[in-house]
This record gives C-alpha cells, sequence and structure tokens, in this order.
C-alpha cells in the first residue's frame, strides 16, 4: 500500500528493530486509522462550525466519530464529549463535578477517590482540595484493589456531603480491575455521581457505562491504537458539569474549542476497531500469561504484583518485581537490548518520585525500585515475548552480579 | 507525490470544485506539513515521557517543534506551552493569571478586556465574573479600534486592582489590528499582566512578543496552515499561571496531559513555513485590495466595514455590509454556486446571535445581517476572486429582487 512508502521515506525507521512493550503509556495507530484521518488533513478542512459546505461535511465526520466512540462503551452520541485526552477528560469530570455540586449544594464539599489513581485524577483533586475541598484517598489491597467496604465506610461518615466518588476502572501500573459497579451503587445509594478513569480498560476488556453503572467515564484515544491528542468524557444523560475550558460553546455547550477534527475521526476508527478486535484480547492474555510463567520460572528472586485472581487482572498487564536490581536500569538495559518497557507509569514527567501505586499497596522501597511493567498490544508475538525473557534473564543476572548485596541473589 | 494517491482515493473529493475563502474559520493543511506529521502517527508512536527509546525520540520533536514555534513569534522556547488549540490557551491565559494573581493579591481582581474579543476570552471572563472577578469590556471605534485613552482611564479608576489586560491582536471578524504594544505598556505601568490573543495575527503579519511588549500571547495552528487541535500559549519567563488541566505535569508543570505528538510536530512545521511565507502576504494584500475594489465598485449599496487604514487591517480580510441582503442567505446561496465564506465567526456554535463585535462597532441590525466576512490565504487566486464577485453580482440582485424592501436597492 502506498501509505507504507510514505513512512518509509519518512524521518522515522530507527525504531523498526525494537520491540515495543510498553502499550500501557502508548500504542501504535492502526493503520486503518491513519487511512481515515488523512482526507481531514488535506482536503476537508473546514471548521465544524462553519455552515458552508466544508463545515457542513467535517460537523458529519463528527457525527460518525461520536457514535462510533459511544458504541464501544454503551453510551449514546450525545452523551459523548470530545476532549484533548484522558487527562483533559478526568480534569473535566473532577472538577466539573465538584464545581458543579458547589454552586447546587454547599454542603457536598466531600470527593472520594483511591490512593492508586492516576495523577490527572489526583492532582486536580490535591487542586480542589486547597480551595475548600474535602477529599478522601481510600486504600486498597496489597493486590491494587479498593474494598467497597471501605467506600461504605468512608461514605456513611461524610452522610450527604459527597459529591463525586472517583475510582479507575484498572490500574495503570499493576492492572488491577476494581469492581466499578458495585463501587458506583454504593455511591448512587448516597446521593453522589459516580466517575470512573477507564482510560486503561476500555477497548481491551468489555466496558459499558450502563454494566458499570457510571455517571462520568474517561476514555483516551492513545491508548488503543488511536492518534494521541483526542480522548472523550462520556457524561450520562441529565448529568450537568461545570466546563474547564470556555468559549464557542462546541460539544453541547460542556467544551469549546474548534474540534480536532482528524484526531476525532481517528479516535471514532480505533473505536470501531477495538469494539470488533476485543475478542482478540484472549491471545494476549495467553501471550502474558505464557510470559509471565517464563519469568518466574527462569529467573530466581522475582515476583508478580497486582491480583492472584486473573480475572481481576487486565489482559495485557505484566508487573514485577526483580529483587537486588533497580528498575530504571533494567530499562535503559533493556531498551540496549531492542525492548521497550517502563518501571510504571509513563504518563507523568515526574520520574524521580517512587510509585504511589506501589506505596499505596504496602511496598517496601527495595520492592518498588526493583519494578518493572511490561505491557502487551494486539501487535506482539510469542517470539518477541521468548527474546525478551532471555534479554531480562541476562540482564537481571548482571546487574545483580555488580550490586554490593549480589550473594543474596546468587 | 505518493501522498496525493491516498488522498484521491479516500472519502474527500467533494469539494474539488468548491473555492475556500473563509481562511479566518480554518485553512487548509500545508502538504509538506502532513508529511512531517505522518511518522509520528506511525511508527514514533512513543510516549515523549517514557525513557526508552521510543520516547525519547518523541521527546526530540517536541523539542524541535517548541524551538519552531517560539521562533515564529520571538519567543524562547521554554516559553511555549502546547494547548489543545487558542481556546484552551486563551482559557489558561485569563483564568491562570486571574487565579494566580487572587492567590498573591487578594484585592487583584480586576480583569479588563475588550468588547470585540472572540468568545474563548469573552465566556472565560464570564466564568470568573460569577466567582467574584470584576471584568470591565473596553468599547471600540466604528472602525473596531480599541483606544488607548480608554485602557488608560479605566486602569486608573482601577488603580492597584487590575490583574490582567487581554486586547486581542487582530480580530476575527473585521481584522482590525489592535495597538498592543501601546496598551500593553499602559497594563504594565499598573502592575498588570498583558495578555494577546494573536490567533488570527500570528502568521499573517509580523508578530513578536517582544515588540509587542506582551507576557501572554495565544495561538493557534489550524489558522496557519497546520492541523487542528493543537495552540500554544507563550508565557514570559517569570510569568506564574494557575494550571488548567492537572496531571502528570508535562509541559514544565504547567499543562498536563501526555503529548498531540504528531499535532504539534505539525504545527511546529506549520509555524516555521508561516515565518518563511511572511512576505506572500504583500500578495495576498494586493488580492484582497484588488476583490474589495471589485466588489464596492460592481455592487451598489454596499461598503467595507473595519478600519479605513489599510495598514490597521489584516491583509486576509475584507468585511462588508450589503444592504437589504441577509448574510446567512447569501452564505447559502455562495455555497451553492461553490464559494464558502462566512457572516463572522464560525467558531461558535451560537449562530443565532447577531455578532457582538459589529454590536460593539455601532452597527445598526440592518448592518449587521447584512454582513460578510470574506477572508483570504495563500493559496486563492485572481480568478477565484473574479468568479467570486460575479456569482456575489448576482446573488445580492437575486436576493434583493425578491426583498420586500426591494425599490430601496434598485
Amino acid at each position: 500500500m502506498c501509505l507504507d512508502t510514505i513512512m518509509i521515506s519518512g524521518t522515522a525507521g530507527r525504531n523498526r528493530k525494537t520491540v515495543y512493550l510498553d502499550n500501557a503509556a502508548s500504542t501504535p495507530v492502526d493503520d486503518a486509522v491513519i487511512v481515515e484521518m488523512i482526507p481531514y488533513l488535506k482536503e476537508q478542512y473546514g471548521n465544524p462550525s462553519s455552515i458552508h459546505r466544508f463545515g457542513r461535511d467535517t460537523g458529519r465526520a463528527l457525527q460518525l466519530a461520536r457514535r462510533r466512540v459511544a458504541d464501544l462503551i454503551g453510551a449514546r452520541p450525545r452523551e459523548i464529549i470530545f476532549t484533548s485526552g484522558g487527562t483533559e477528560a478526568d480534569n473535566l469530570a473532577i472538577k466539573g463535578a465538584a464545581l458543579q455540586a458547589r454552586k447546587q449544594d454547599p454542603e457536598r464539599r466531600c470527593i472520594i477517590t483511591s490512593s492508586i489513581e492516576h495523577d490527572a485524577i489526583l492532582e486536580p483533586c490535591k487542586a480542589l482540595e486547597s480551595s475548600g475541598f474535602d477529599i478522601v484517598y481510600l486504600p486498597v489491597t496489597a493486590d491494587g484493589l479498593v474494598r467497597p467496604s471501605d467506600l461504605k465506610d468512608t461514605i456513611s461518615k461524610k452522610a450527604g456531603r459527597v459529591a463525586l466518588v472517583s475510582i479507575m476502572y484498572a490500574n495503570n501500573e499493576v492492572g488491577s480491575i476494581q469492581p466499578v459497579a458495585e463501587l458506583a451503587s454504593i455511591a448512587h445509594a448516597a446521593g453522589a455521581l459516580f466517575h470512573t478513569d477507564a482510560v486503561q480498560a476500555a477497548g481491551k476488556i468489555p466496558v459499558d457505562v450502563n454494566n458499570a453503572q457510571v455517571d462520568l467515564m474517561s476514555i483516551s484515544s492513545h491508548k488503543i491504537n488511536g492518534p494521541k491528542g483526542t480522548g472523550a468524557l462520556y457524561i450520562r444523560h441529565g448529568v450537568m458539569l461545570h466546563p474547564l475550558i470556555h468559549g464557542g460553546g462546541q460539544e453541547f455547550l460542556v467544551r469549546s474549542g474548534t474540534e480536532n477534527v482528524h484526531g476525532i475521526v481517528g479516535f471514532g476508527k480505533a473505536c470501531e476497531l477495538a469494539r470488533e478486535k476485543i475478542g482478540l484480547y484472549g491471545a494476549v492474555r495467553e501471550l502474558r500469561d505464557y510470559m509471565v510463567s517464563k519469568v518466574l520460572g527462569g529467573i530466581a528472586h522475582c515476583r508478580l504484583n497486582g491480583p492472584d485472581d486473573q480475572a481481576k487482572r487486565l489482559p495485557t498487564n505484566a508487573h514485577f518485581t526483580f529483587y537486588g536490581v533497580n528498575g530504571e536500569d533494567m530499562i535503559i538495559k533493556l531498551d540496549e537490548y531492542g525492548f521497550a518497557v517502563s518501571t510504571g507509569s509513563a504518563c507523568s514527567v515526574k520520574k524521580q518520585k517512587p510509585s504511589h501505586v506501589l506505596k499505596a499497596m504496602g511496598f517496601s522501597y527495595e520492592e518498588i525500585t526493583g519494578s518493572l511493567r511490561i505491557t502487551l498490544g494486539l501487535q506482539n508475538t510469542r517470539e518477541e515475548i521468548d527474546s525478551l525473557v532471555q534479554a531480562l534473564s541476562e540482564i537481571v543476572g548482571e546487574l545483580r552480579s555488580l550490586s554490593p548485596f549480589k550473594e543474596k541473589y546468587d
């Protein structure tokens, strides 16, 4: 196909031999997505708010994309608000619900979230805290799971004062899938809204806003083989939010700004493909399990972190601790060997800080520094995993041999 | 070139015969911009916050783009914050400066802006107004120009209480270029910050943050032949803003969220091209002047709106009133004839409202409803203008013949 010729003649190409195993950080954009985007970069450049043909054409493209995104999560198109990504969607949900609640009932100043949320949730919460909101961070189990009983207890202590409960659908570091429907029903019983950050879950496991009983749900395009720079917030019909970005009134007066048309078109196509391909994650889960058993069987002093119950874990996620080794050293070495992996969240520039997720799960300093996250995508193969495990085994051995405590790991 | 083959085989193509004269609403993306973007959709899909090769490669691409954007407006790369577009940049400037000022000095609760700003300025101001800020909307002349004396008077009345002055660089409807440097120096003398929305001006006339003496400047990619969904806020070194979107701390802790890498790469290239092509706007100005003289000479009961002094008007803008005709009817007819133009701002979904810009300029209801904005780009030709004027002449004649007041315009 013609598109490939451009790719090869482009500035890229150096990464051809690197095996990408950091799919929780970002994913390759599907070729079919790019093909649908290009006309909206090239000839369909109208502003969707314009009333002439150029505007109407891009307006129709937004409609189709909105329907495709809605279909992925069982929503209605009118309930989808396009944003610049998962982080903006999370900010709109948290701040939008908090400020709206304060307008309606100044007593509802409490937000309950978990201690293992992404920074896109924790930081807006901190910002609200400094302007008078009361934020409660629920603890988690050693597996990285929120206990519904903890939410119930907190809500009863804060009776009538909880505006919003926000618990992520699946954790970005250890892949733990939270009991969202159960948590949402507890929130609703107390008259609070329920939001979930489903950025890691949507498109990889079946996610449905009605089954999950959520009022607000954030999703992101670039985590599901769509382009970066676009995402969406699902807002259940009837739920009101204070806007974060004011202006021309686009996105049903909730989120202003000329729409990122080509990005939204790509996101729509990525959602359609994700829905078609959801069944393929069974094979990804098998590949992940194969990798886990090879790592645990082949490398000493190593453990798998996150839920033991594999039904409570994303099919794409594996998270290990290699005792006596520094995770960042492993990443750099693996990079030299041609493998791209991560220690934890890539969506943060504050790399020096130890993972707040692992801390909340009760990990020791050594367990945190020795951690490594490997996240699979549909494109990964058994051969790639075999070569990764081989490299990992050599690297862990080499790094341990340089450690002052090397006797401990002989 | 190969890219063209894709375009032709894509879903677009219906607009080939339509002449696009709505370049203030959005612009065609330059082919060279698309070519630079594609590798960052295809192979360079790393998250710039990742420390492996994929992340470092996209991180470098952001650096280059940041330098190119900075170069267009005479800034330093570290002073450029990428946003999802002009509207978000405006929101970050207005709310960010207002909330930061309130933190530092609760007395500084006044913001001065003009009555002809874009909704991306006016709506954030209204939102702040409802949370205790004092907003002053300066009047304008009949030409659509802010008088420095009005700013001086207002500032002296609000002595010590002005946090921010925000006046657009050039108006999006009538193209009037404001005396930004003079206004900025008045703001600074009173200890206030100065922001300008330069979305319409940057890339079309020389814009330099130091000559203009501004602290904050918003620019947008899709107005200068770059992709939609990306823009930037210039923040002068040392100026602090309260963030609008919190999270992982990207964009120097000012604007969180995984960067829209391919969009930013395209925006950077568009800025580089805009800098190279700024001299070509002399020819655009000549083409615009040719059109204005043909319209005024060939169609009766019609006038040009905006500054008489052509040095105070964007080279791309022409804004007319055709008495006795409805502007939206003209747009629909022109669309049928194959011309895309506008009545005013396309960046708003609230079409039913008469233009607040023309109202502020003192226009009558008839003058507002009969208005038409024609905005040129580098791609437009003399032949296109000739055929537009011919079509416009026929359409105005036809619409007037249907008017109950047709005798008035015989």
